[in-house]
């Protein structure tokens, strides 16, 4: 693919996003299965939601754009994943597990809040008003869900210490 | 390695920073070299020079810790970096390719952000208050270059969509 417009740069991004937010898609139910806390448990699911609007806005994008959103892999979202999946691997008690899926899933969220950031701005560039729209809708839902975590981590972190 | 206590956690995330901010070391001159708005170009060599303080600091933490900061890779930044290296690989204007490796850094930017969030609160927990205070100092810096790089970009997009 050669990039080169602001608009053709913009669709590199959401198909890259629109790949992420499938990767994560998959990631959440082990994410799920693996958190003990309750909160952390039901974070863990209410995204698995919110992920799937997300991944539909991303779509409702493209229908005023050329080409499709699949198609292209996002590595980094692939090496993020890799980390939450090596905690859930690693050998350590319950408790543990849930404050580094914690520090895991934030990673995530920050990739996202990086990613919808970047894009916002594109599409505000560009004057698409719909497509800003429904952008910072998703990325005012990631920084709510970074603020979740941090909060569950407030007591999941004393409890890992004990 | 075995995880069974938060501050075993603390250094497994603390080995995988140090191995981001190492990468980010050898990838950061790429990326100033390829940049053309001076600014940019100016931001990513600055970021360079706090990137190798940021690693002292990690030293410096692990000088009251067990063992030592090296010996793992950090694959979330990996891929993330990975991102970094394609942008710059790719047939596209140079003005597109500053908009496209500034959405780049600040992803890296938000690794960061997130993964210093973590262990600080990791520290806090521990009554580790040296600690804090150095992740912490990191931890600010890596909210300035996020900001920053969304000034640059300011001016950066115009330029990409003209």
């Amino acid at each position: 693919m050669s990039v080169e417009s602001l608009e053709k740069l913009l669709v590199h991004e959401l198909k890259d996003i629109y790949s992420a937010e499938k990767q994560i898609l998959k990631a959440l139910p082990g994410m799920a299965k693996a958190a003990t806390d309750p909160e952390l448990k039901k974070e863990f699911e209410g995204h698995r939601k919110q992920t799937e609007a997300h991944v539909r806005r991303i779509e409702t994008i493209f229908d005023s754009l050329e080409g499709k959103p699949s198609g292209k892999k996002c590595v980094g979202m692939e090496g993020l994943l890799e980390e939450a999946a090596g905690a859930i691997k690693e050998d350590m008690p319950e408790t543990l597990l849930d404050a580094a899926l914690i520090g895991a899933a934030q990673k995530v969220e920050h990739y996202e809040i990086a990613a919808y950031g970047t894009v916002r701005t594109f599409a505000e560039q560009l004057g698409m008003k719909e497509a800003v729209r429904l952008l910072q809708q998703t990325l005012d839902e990631e920084f709510k869900s970074d603020k979740a975590l941090t909060a569950i981590a407030k007591h999941v972190n004393p409890a890992a210490q004990a």
